[in-house]
Parts: C-alpha cells; structure tokens; sequence
C-alpha cells in the first residue's frame, strides 16, 4: 500500500448512537465504522451475508467448544435450517450433548457462583460440570439406552455416513442437529470422533466397529476441490478449525471467505488462536480472501451474527 | 450451599431461538438462562436496570480504555444524558480524546489489515495508531489553541472541578462527555490525569499549576460514604476501578451492585483482572452484592447494554 | 475448611532474592512459596517429580500445540527418554513435525518482526508459517517420498499400533519422538490423527487404509484401568486432554496427579481452558488429587519443568 | 523486506536439549533461535543485557500489578541496587505493599485452592485477598501509625521528590524498594498516586497535602529529553507504562530499547496490552528499536531475566 492509497483510505470513526427503536442490522452497520472487536463482528456479519447471497459458495462451519451444553442448540439448529450451513465439522462431545438434548434431556444451570461450587461434591451428587452448566451422570444413562439399540448398518462406514444415519434413528419434533443435518443431506464431519462420550458407548457396545476416518477425510478434501466457492466460519478452532482449512490447502479454488469466533491468540502458536492470514501462507484461505477474526466468547456474536442474517437475509 | 438447595436451585439451559423480529429484551431474558459470557451479560443487563430504578442507588462509572478514539463516546454520552452514570471516574486519555472529537476532529480508520500497516511510515506521516483506529498529530495542534488559552480560574482546584470548568468551554451541540457531564452536574474524576496529553498541554502552558488530587481523593470516599446505595460499572480496569473501589472499602453500605467488563483476568493477580468477589474481601462490595464479570471486549457488550436499559428503562 | 485451620495454614509470602549461582531447583523452591503463576510452576514441579518418584504412576502426557516446530522436539524427546512419560498423547501435526525433523529437514526462524511479513508473499515463496516459525513446502515431498514408501502391515490396526511401526522406520541417532517411544515401547496414542498432513498422503497413498480407532480409545481405557495410580500432565489442553481424562473417568483410580499448561481459560466454557478441579465433577480426576494449572506459554515453562526434574531426580 | 533478504535471513530452528549442570545463560541462549514466547523471552534479555551494558543509557522501568505482594520485592530491590534501573514508575499500591513489608509485616500465603475461599468469610476475618495472596487489615493499622508520624517538610513538593523522602523515613537492613531507591537517588514516579491506600492514609492525616503532580510529569519529559539513549522496560502495562511513553514521545532520542511483559493483548485497543510497534507510530520508541514483547506472568519471567543479566553482567 503507497503513502496516498493509505491516507486515502482512511475515514471517520463513526461516533454512533443507539436509539430504542434501533435494529440489530443498523447497529451492525455502525459498528462498521468503528474499531476493536465491534468491526470485526460487523466485518464478519457483512461476510457471512456475503457467503449466502453468493449460490456458488460452499458454507464450511466448524464448531467446537461446548455450545450445545450452554443454549446454542437452537441457534446451530437453526443456522442449518436456514442454509447458512452447507458443511458441518464438530467435535464428539457436541454430538454427544446434541442427542442427550434430542432425547429429551436436559442440561442444567442456575444463578450460582461458580467459585462456591465445590466439585468433589458435585462428583458425590453425579452431576458433572461444565464450567457454569451441569449435566447428570443419569443423562448417560438414558444414552447409553439409545446408544444400544442401534442397528449400525456397516462397521466400516465413513463417520459422516455413521452420524447421517444416527441423525434419522433421533426423534421427530427435536431440535437436533444430527435431525435436522440428516433431513436436509447436510454432511457432519468429525475427525476425533473417538474423543467422545458418544464413541465410548459405541464402542463398549459394538466392539466389531471401525468407522472409516480416512473415508472422511478424503471425502472433505474432494468437497473442497469441488467447490467453486468456499467459504469458512470457524467457532472456538479445534479439530474442526484444521480439518476444514487442511481441505483446503491445495485446493484451486481455497477459502474466499473466512470468519473465525475466539478466546484463543496467536502468539503462543497453537492452532485454535492462529491468525487468519496466516493460513494465507499455507494457502489455506486465498490470498484475496475477505476475513474477519473476532476475539469474543462465542455465546455472545453467534447469536448476534444469527440474527443480522435472519434480519438481512430475509428482507 | 447445602446438597438440596443446590439441587433444588438448578434449571434447564434455554435452548432458545432467535426470531427475526426478535427484540433485545427478549434476546437479553434468553441468554439469562444459558451460561458462559452469554449469561454474565445478561445478569449485567439485569444489575444496571435494577440500579437505574433504584432511586437511592449512586452509579459509579469506570472507563478506562480507548473507548473515545474507537467510537463509543456517543453511547457514554448517552449513559450520562440518561442518567444511567451518577460519578464517572476515568482517565485522561479518554478525556484528551473526548475534548478533540468535541473540537471536531475525527479519530480515524479504515478497511485495513492492522498487521500491513508499518509503524514507522505512521510516524513518518504523524499519524498515532491506536490498534486499528488513527489519530493525526495535527489534532494535537488544535488541542493545543484550545488548552493555551484557557483562563484558569484556580490553580490547585481539584481535577475534578477544573474538569468541570473544563466542560464549560467546549463548543454546544457537541457529543462531549465533558460538556454534557457538565451541564449534568456530573462529576468527572481521573485520578492518574498528569498521565495524559491533556496534562502535559495544561502543564507546558501553566507552569503554575498544582492542580488538588487529594481532594479528588478525599471527594469521592465522602461521595461513597454518603451514599445510602452504590453501584459500580467497570470498563476495562485500570486507575478508574480502583480508585472507585478504594472510595467504597471502609464505607457504611459498600458497593451492592458491581458490574464489570474486561479481557483480564485473576490468575496474573493484577487489578484489573481482579474478580468481583475479590473486591468482597477487602469491604469493596458487599458481601451480598449482585455481581457480574463479563469477559469481553467492551466494544461489542456496552452498546448492547446501553440498548437493554433504553428498551426497558423507557417502558 | 473452618476459620482456625485457614488462619493456621498462613505462611508468609517468601520476598525471596536469586544469586549469580542460585540453581533451578533452589529458585522453584523459592517460587513455592509466592503466588500468582510463579506458585503454580513450582507446585507443578513438586508434583511432577512425585509422579516420577512414585513407582506405582503410569505418567500420562497430553502435547498439543505446535511444540516441534518451535524447538521443543529435545525437550520431550528426553522426557520420555528420561522416563518421564509412560503414554503420550499428541495430535497428527505434531507427529508430522516430529517425522519432518527426524528426515533432516528443518523448521525455520528468523530475527523478524512477524507483522511485517506478508502471508501472500509466502504462500508465493512456498513457506508455510506457524507464528514465527516457517515450514519450506518443500518439506511436504520429501514427508511424501518416505511415506509413501511404507509397506503398512496391517490396514486396521490401531493408530497407536501404526505409530509404534512408523517410529521404527525413521533413521537412527534422530531425536525423533516416535523413534524413541518405538524403541522404549511408550504408546503414542492420536485421536485426531487424520487431522493432519501425515494421514493425508497415508490416505492419498494408500485407499485401502483404515486405522482402527475405536481400538485405540478401548485400549487407552484399559491401560487407565489398570494403573494402580495415574498421573496426567497436559500441554495446551485439545484432543489429548480429553482423550486421557475421559479414559480416566469411570476408573478406579482416577488421576491422583494432574498438571496442565495452557493460555486458555475457563470463562468460555472450552475443554482447553477448564479448570483441575472441573474434572473433579466428572470423576476425571480424583478427589484428593494434588494439582496445577500454569497459565502460561509452554515453551516458557516446559524446559523449566525438565530442568527441574532432571535436577532433582538423578540427585 | 525483500524476498531474497527474507529467504537468506532464515535459520534452523534449534531443537535444543537441556543438561542437569546447564546454566541460565545457556538455556537462554538457546531459546533466542526458538520461537513463541520462549523467543520472546530470550530477547528480552539480550536487549537488557545491551541495555545495561550500554553506558549512555537510561533504564526506564514500568511497574504494575501486584509484584510486591507476591514476593517479588526482592528482585526489584535487587534490579536497582545492581543498577538496572534508573528511573522507577510505579503504582501507589506497590509503594503501599512495599512499605508494609519493610516495617516488617508480612503478605501471606497457603497451599490453598483458592476457588474455595470464601471473600465474605476473609472480609470477616478482616483479611484482604490479592488473587492467592493475602494481607490482613490490621497490617493497613501498622502503616497508619507510621504515616501519621511522618514530618512532611512541603505539602506542595513533587511525588517524586515525596517519595524520596519516605525512603529515608524507613527502617535500615529491610529489603525496601523505597529505601534502596532513595539510597541510590533513583527517582520513583508515581503517576496515579492519589489511587493508593498509602495517598489515602496520608491524605487523611495531612488537609494540606498537595503533592505537584505535574512537576513529576515534567521531571520525566526534562529527563527523557537530556538522555543520551533511552531504555525500557515494562511490566504489566498500567500508568508506568503511559506515563514513561509520554515523556518519550516528542524527544530528540526516543527510547532504542523496549521490553514488555504482560497478559494482555492489542486487540481490545487498551493501552496496557497495545504493541510495542504501535508506539513507533506516537515516536514513543524510536523507528529502528530493539524490542520485545513477552506474553506471560510476570512472576515467572522477571526473576529469569534477573537470573540472566546477573550471570552475564558480572561475567
């Protein structure tokens, strides 16, 4: 960028206003004009519209963190039911939680200090914990029930094709996200599927099942060769974070798009915080990719980012 | 706690969904019932409604960070016009960049990767870069007419009090925190103002001048004391928590409400970082406080705040 | 605890000093008694060193992050050539690291100011960057050149089977670390293994591969089963952390030791960040375990805790 | 940056191994061709070195956050009697925790988990908490007693030259920052004084105190201005760090050498975690700096860049 092209560009800080009556998309549109993370939300709300309203894109969404377990089903549940996901990449423990929810279980909370809990109480009692939210050692119970009726059709099926047909033996009426990804034909991916409550009961139950892991991946790689367009929105980074970009990389067509929600940062050189121009270098994301990194708990602009589209998407 | 009052205490996690119409209040009374940030955000939302309706309650209001230069002076000019803000404690940054915005200049920024941009082209083109916001040394300049001819009234008046004279001289119509502070009545302090380019402006045109920080000091504690109920708003630690904390350790009713919004956290033992129920050890808040810490960028959770509390407040 | 045995258990705070001479072992045990992370370090120390004093430990190590590139490849080379390992658990990228180095290709670094480089110049120049360390793709054909070369016995083995083969491929007098947990039988377990460059050119190279594993997550199950005692010590949180915990939850003896290193934090609900005590609930790690969690960039405290270690038990 | 000079700068990253008979210099020396944080540090410490090894210049050091407490009063006692530090800004809460210990009260300390304090049974106790450290309220009787004795020859005298004084007012053979620093006639600046129980307590014995805040601000300009070459060190961020920036903004010689350490980051736009690259842009630090950012708790690396610069300068 020369001296003049920079000085150009530069524009007011927009010192904005919130009125009663404002909508969520007028303060996604101010935040745009400011800085720090309320930009980068704005950024990635206006990527995100990008990515639907472009029909050649290929909406890649990696979700890991315990999303399910805090309230954030209905929102996922949701972002799938509206197309805002063409590809799902989780975690196990977010699939286990999904059905746990779907069986009718629930996760439980309350306006508790999280600092007064003691845990070797809660072991006593059964309840484990996940920071503020709890889930009953009973809620695997009534898993494992379900988990032990199941009739896997094939031992060595890919786990997307192991979690399609996991998705339909889950009731009607559920908020699932294995339903609702298997009635709409939406590929779930999960590369440590056996880090996963859910993979040890299959697993103490069906002790012929080899689920085919590398079907998975080849099978992500070709989606991604495919695609004309990909774009990525990343949750909490993880296994999902380097499953998707590690389809990406040799691609033709990498990533145009990309969004990343997290706590984590890139000095110490993990991962989950790595910066998104980094995977530039490896050719991951397109060197002309618009990309947008919020550093936020994603409890917090999931939903806001959920319901900008909802707003914009459908006017 | 005992057992089954904890037991008893547990609810559901919402797994809630956004509507398109979906209204603040109604996405804030979700997050309520989930947990993570999500939920602190919306027990924040829930501690400052109810101390704006408390009508014995004195609000405290610390704002430390670049909250001016990115864009949020309209919205804490709001809190006070509202009355949402009885003693705003801050620091001479913020102020220093409140009174250029007021004197219309503009903090600038731009649809740039902070991490192309050289510091040393910046300085080269008197540009100050604030993360991903800019300001132009010229700007220093007009500060510079405006705070040389300044008649100050009394040279070791608190700082408080000169700020409020300060607020006097800012042109009308502005969106100043110090001038609408002013014209409110509201009082400003900035226990750390020597650190900051206001003061060293004010200093280099006045050699004379000693302005009274004790009396800041010994101010706030008789304001504290006074107070038959205090709440307190932290934005991003620093001088102004303290220095509102240390104003409530040995009062008759200490804080009972406390809020606070920070990327910081405990384990490093800074102040800033500090939690809520520390500040209960030491007398600062009361042992039955309401509290809440959310760990977020403030950019992003006060305006959604300051919308919460226009939507209810005006009910 | 009651007030007596709280006031009692006080000790002061050691305003403790370092000479030119002082040793590791004198500065940690200075650290003992301080506060903050420089505690937590020493009380990780402590607690490692009666990991391996005690016979009866199985000693479980969980690396994520990207500690071979950056350097640390010696480091835990000599942890588990000390014995200070008995299972690891690590992710696929650092395995593929791990291979790299030991072919005697190289990671690379420089005196750069890493906002300075530009991504798409890398990715033009083939250099793929981890933070501040770069990998030549060059590197990736001489990766595929080896593995392409295995004659793999078994198509369904377990991944921890085939790291164990893999190890006993690579060339002697390497620091490698599946070279030296082959020869001294330490398993290298791998619940994200296709996530990962090394599985991609296995799955490119050989279609019919289908590594077992859900043998994997039972045997680990199994190993913590038997062990009289365990001890569990986690770098930077991922799939190796929750693949040992849940192998550890149901036991009988669940973890009696527990260190973790890790910039994560628990606020935002992710399993790199949870806290010791969390997996308390869960029955992870036992009720009267002595644990500690550093808040620190692993590259900082890992050499210190070897040098610590080495230090004190050949003493 | 051009290509070539890119490519030909590039070293191998050195996967070093650690010896029981190695030294702190060794150790270090090897991190320098790491990366992440472990680079980071290492840096830091070579740039001290040069610092203190460099005769014309002026060692700047910022310090916030809880050091004294913690039990680092001894390595900063040591910092400036080994003449690490010329010039000292810090916080009224260290001078306040400084002066407690050298009157021979003592922080205090346990083995203790401190989610499971309670802070409303520590307020009963009158025993105030600072993260895992702690200090009982009668010590704040014990600084009170000595505080109202002090003789204050001119209520209007910098904070600086106050400071001076009270050095001298304090027990001999202690191992006091105040004390050392007086002795040697190092000026301790401390702009937020008044933010302080130390300004509390002599602000209630003493109507007239009217400490010159601003001759302290323009004392450092004046000192910033005459230096040859200028150095600095920052820990934790706060009012040191801006106070010391500000004096170097406009001078003829902006600081050549610059160390931070600290937990926060750039991104929220606070200026304790901004860059040290941003402080290019204001000519706080001069264009062709040497500097470093560590992202860690102070604890654990400034007692090794003691460690380190011990061993190297008396070589």
């Amino acid at each position: 960028m020369n001296e003049k092209d920079f000085k150009d560009h530069l524009k007011e800080v927009n010192q904005f206003r919130i009125k009663k009556d404002s909508t969520i998309k007028e303060i996604i549109n101010q935040f745009i004009n400011t800085g720090f993370n309320a930009k980068r939300l704005a950024k990635a709300c206006n990527i995100y519209e990008t990515m639907v309203k472009d029909i050649n894109c290929v909406k890649f969404f990696g979700l890991a963190g315990a999303m399910v377990p805090v309230g954030m089903q209905g929102i996922i549940y949701d972002f799938i039911k509206d197309g805002f996901i063409d590809i799902l990449v989780t975690t196990g423990a977010n699939l286990t939680h999904d059905i746990a929810e779907s069986l009718g279980y629930q996760h439980l909370q309350g306006d508790i200090d999280i600092n007064k809990i003691d845990d070797s109480f809660l072991h006593e009692e059964e309840i484990n914990r996940i920071y503020d939210v709890f889930l009953p050692n009973s809620v695997y119970e009534g898993l494992e029930d379900f988990i032990s009726k199941l009739k896997i059709p094939d031992n060595s099926m890919s786990v997307s094709k192991f979690l399609n047909f996991l998705g339909k033996q889950l009731p009607e009426n559920s908020k699932s996200i294995l339903k609702i990804a298997s009635e709409k034909n939406i590929p779930i991916f999960c590369p440590a599927f056996t880090d996963s409550g859910l993979a040890l009961q299959l697993g103490f139950h069906n002790r012929g099942l080899n689920l085919n892991h590398f079907k998975d991946m080849l099978e992500l790689v070709d989606i991604s060769w495919e695609a004309k367009t990909s774009g990525v929105c990343i949750i909490g980074g993880g296994t999902p974070k380097n499953f998707i970009f590690q389809s990406q990389q040799f691609c033709p067509n990498s990533a145009k798009y990309a969004i990343q929600i997290t706590m984590d940062r890139p000095e110490p050189g993990g991962l989950s915080g790595a910066s998104l121009r980094e995977a530039m270098s490896w050719g991951k994301i397109h060197e002309k990719a618009e990309y947008s990194t919020i550093i936020s708990d994603a409890t917090i602009v999931l939903p806001l980012i959920y319901w900008y589209l909802k707003t914009v998407i459908t006017d």
